[in-house]
């Protein structure tokens, strides 16, 4: 397969640029017998883009779904399911005056190489963090699978910069605030001073990373494909498909690194007749499969590349080094809209393995 | 595909387990007129096992490759290449006592549950480290494919524990010098204090973790299949299979959430004709794309789950908790085994991407 | 991957129903630098529908191809490439009365069983030959890819019923004239007397078959991912989404079954230091790699299935007997419909295997 | 994933050459809980050589395989399922002397190219007739797990040349009979006569093609994943795997070419509550999907190219025409070995789909 598809039963082949006609997405695989209709995306498409002006680039724009195919009667057939989203708000203009300046950080430089300088380079093109609309529209349909089987999808904010989110919450918790503050920290206090730290570097003409992390909850145990499509391996090449994504690590994570195996191992025990363990070091992935524990994964997120201040670039048509001030209209942080791409990202993955041990029936109702 | 296998043009296909007849790997996709021996195996996987019995299991096998298949006249054919390492030093009644109790942090209980029990437990069975074998030997063609379009790929340890190596090392630096300790660490001092810290785990009946960094030199800019097979995706994937890996990081990784765009966006540089970039935070992957800059990935290794000291389990035939300690031979830290195996990963994974943008020929060279 | 993906490099997804708001394809893996316009879309769409009624169903309507994304400035950028064609002309109400009796000969009845009665039933819905349009829209990206490099790809029908064209006709004459008579018979004689069988078919309320062959002219030697990406394989996986068809065969095909090694072997022979055949028995495939002679493949098409004569059929709702007639718009005989999609199908898995091999190059030009 | 794995779910992968250490494949995918043992290949090893020096090459090797992995226990484990059968009678010398001279028919010539001669001649290498022996291992598997659910898949020899059954046999008559001859052809006096038509290509210094007909019994209707991944095309695909086939028709095939809708549409009907056709010119598939009744394949096996007879050929070293009459020890007709590999191929396959539907769980049993 060419590398815009995911999935080998639940496949999800994305299309779109951040300034062509629309944002677009081929959901294969989905059983039949789903209700879904274009209003069930509209709260998901409405997340990405956090109502506070102060955090995010003035690109506001309001995303509608239209369905292309692949359901009849308000039921899901068994057939592709195409989505799109109309580009509205574009101004490519911005971005002309600046085609040879590669930004750094950015796919600028390794894009125009890999595509012969072909690639439509408008707003990142391809690369923009808008194409994630196509991965959100996917998800939409996932996380309605997984709701069917009582699975619940939950990321959040938890780290914009130096200030971080210790605080112990309940799914419950995270699940009622995560969208109640425009940075997607469940944790109000943490909240407040995170969108201090993202302004703080606006006016900087700067802009910040974090730190996404992402609970599943009640997945079953034995889910997953080793050896090579363990199910922590196929989470985190998913989420390298959210722009910006660094590194991706599993309950402890890197932590791991610096335990012992006493301190790390996370001991069994039964209650009421199933077996749990007692810590979750392991971020609920043991060999590849899942433990039957939640899912903890967490991702980094880089701080965006296009900033005000001026960088060292070179012109790539001359050959030259140059000077770059990224002008246009750039979010100072990309976290706050990453977390429903990265919620996503794990819905897509875990309903794709689901299906492949047959944990999700193919014919969802007969009619 | 069913999971076993990874790689859309060079595909690595592996099978055996631990205590079974073989392990061995099925490589399809590699170009002809590779010069290829069975002796051209035998330095990788001696690496797998340090010649240290002070810091790793007593299970010390001489493994030997044999090629089944693919060969002939000492090339490669096109054809798939079959490799074969028998298993010899098996001591499967160390299992038997313990098969119905699981161990804490090990694909145990998961495998019971998605094989219903038909797993094969002993040593691990098909979860054992001893299954990187496979890896190794398809990392050996693939190294040889790189090699020949001047590409180097370095692994080496950078950690143990609370022991970390900061000493910036240049390539040759590494290349010459981390097989030469037995903990896979260049920096001598370094090896020393790691080796201290395996033993002081070892005799406290426990385990401990680390980190391998893996860096790739002289890969072109470009290589990569975004939006979903992305060159970091693809490596993070290909890594996770490696056991014990809990994270995954590029350039500054996680570090990279902390910073401000500033700090961490890369400048770029035109030197020699040629454009670079002054720092490497990125790590040399850019929206999924090589940046032409060197790949450098880390991998948290979590400790050994196997550990002497009583530990907190379940009888699973009774569903009633229970006490265990590990006895068999385990090692009290997989990090320096785990070294070849996350150059193998890398390497496969490159080889893949090189061959799908038409960097690696389908046939080396004209007979 | 789900089931409506197909190519490994050249990636081809389609989506759409009959009655749909679209039909769709999302071609992936299309290099960079290709010149692409919707324009180029419009001869080959306006094949698929002989202006000619007295043979072909009243839902003629006219497509007109849109670009969703990956072409930037009339070139093709790298990134997958999204085409739609809108439906105008349905009439639903004529499927609602017969929806449950499914028509003979038709997926209608398995449908209902795969999909649990959820698929979209009017006009075929998934299954319709109209879905041909996303494959003959992809056919279009391929050919232009291998009209690059020479290569031409020419489908023709071959029979109708029981009127054959046996005439030996040239590459150049073929391309010329297959498109002029409506039956897309390049001899004329026969497609005259081909339409008359048509005509009379569908005078007595029935429908009729036919044959139709294609050859790929230029090929070079050796394309084929054996043993089981054989390029004879792929073509015919291909070739089996064109609806209607029943069988394929390549050279003499079936006829090789009653030939004895000396009849049926192809003689080589050094022609302008070239190696060719001297007969091409074979269709330009052996051991599933191409041999440089043509690609000659032939399909079987059944009749239609739809037919106003009266037949047996089942009441699946009430799980009884009855008697169909079908009503509504269908053509008496798919065969010249299906010509443009059978050449499509054979471009497209020619396009993958050569960019397989390597021989169409990742990028067309550098800009 | 390169060329010789076929596969979703159930992914065969295939290695070894005519003249090296083994052939061999990888089954992976195969549900845990599946009784297996070596012996349960021997029959159908035994089955791929007639015991009939008349009519078969006198290369009479008996072939045992050894599970290698994912067996334990005598259940298979969930893991990858290595099977290898070694080569013991290889006279490689038979072959040097004509290795720049490719035989007419054979692969010898677009291997050459496609592997730029490094590929294994001796024998046919990767595409000699015995490879198959992979196949039909991996075919063992498949026919064991269907069997479980009561699926069965007979082939036949139904043509020879001009020698055609065509008499209608019972699934049991064909079961019981068709490996009594050894031209595998159940209705003996049609098997004598097969018999004859081979002996006397053979004492002609030349070879014969034939037909192999496959029928399914008992599949239930609405396997198949359309639009590409059909039920038909996915068999037709495994099928041109089998060395010598030029040709894949289901049902009727190329005959519903000539024949009317009213003619060729199998008319539903009403039988003990469930919905049977009256004819089965479908072969039992409808739109890519099984329709319940029997799915009837057939192929047109070529003759053999490899014949006494004097024949004309290039010497490709030289680039000059030449003279080449086979020694060596060839069959003088393929179709008997090939009667277990087409059941092999079309048993894959039927798996493969099953499990893509869910019709076979992921464990067989609960331990």
């Amino acid at each position: 397969m060419a590398g815009n598809s995911i999935g080998k039963e639940f496949t999800v082949t994305t299309f779109g640029e951040s300034h062509g006609k629309v944002i677009g997405v081929v959901v294969d695989g989905c059983p039949a017998g789903l209700p879904l209709s274009e209003a069930d995306f509209q709260e998901e498409l409405d997340r990405r883009i956090p109502a506070d002006t102060r955090i995010v680039s003035p690109r506001v724009e309001k995303d509608n779904a239209s369905i292309l195919s692949g359901v009849f009667n308000g039921y899901t057939t068994g057939a592709p399911i195409a989505l799109t989203v109309e580009n509205k708000e574009t101004r490519s203009s911005d971005y002309e005056a600046v085609k040879d300046l590669p930004r750094p950080a950015h796919s600028d430089y390794p894009a125009r190489v890999r595509y012969g300088g072909f690639n439509d380079h408008r707003g990142g093109g391809r690369f923009s963090g808008r194409v994630t609309v196509a991965l959100i529209m996917a998800g939409v349909v996932a996380k309605k699978l997984l709701n069917g089987i009582d699975i619940d999808v939950l990321a959040y904010t938890q780290a914009i910069g130096q200030v971080k989110s210790d605080k112990k919450l309940t799914a419950a918790e995270i699940k009622a605030n995560r969208y109640k503050a425009a940075t997607r920290c469940p944790d109000p206090t943490c909240a407040e001073e995170m969108e201090q730290a993202i302004i703080a570097a606006k006016e900087a003409g700067d802009s910040i990373g974090g730190v996404i992390e992402c609970q599943t909850h009640n997945l079953p145990a034995g889910v997953g494909e080793p050896l090579f499509d363990t199910l922590d391996g196929d989470l985190a090449k998913a989420l390298f498909a959210v722009p910006a994504v660094k590194g991706v690590e599993f309950g402890v994570g890197f932590k791991a690194a610096e335990l012992r195996g006493s301190e790390n191992n996370d001991p069994f025990l039964v209650v009421d007749d199933k077996v749990v363990t007692v810590t979750n070091n392991a971020g609920g992935v043991l060999g590849g499969l899942s433990s039957g524990m939640p899912i903890v994964v967490r991702v980094a997120i880089k701080p965006t590349p296009s900033i005000a201040k001026e960088q060292q670039t070179v012109n790539i048509a001359k050959m030259e080094n140059a000077k770059l001030s990224v002008k246009g209209r750039h979010d100072p942080c990309v976290v706050p809209k990453a977390v429903p791409a990265v919620e996503a990202a794990v819905a897509v993955t875990l309903v794709d393995h689901l299906l492949r041990v047959g944990a999700i029936p193919r014919i969802l109702k007969e009619r």
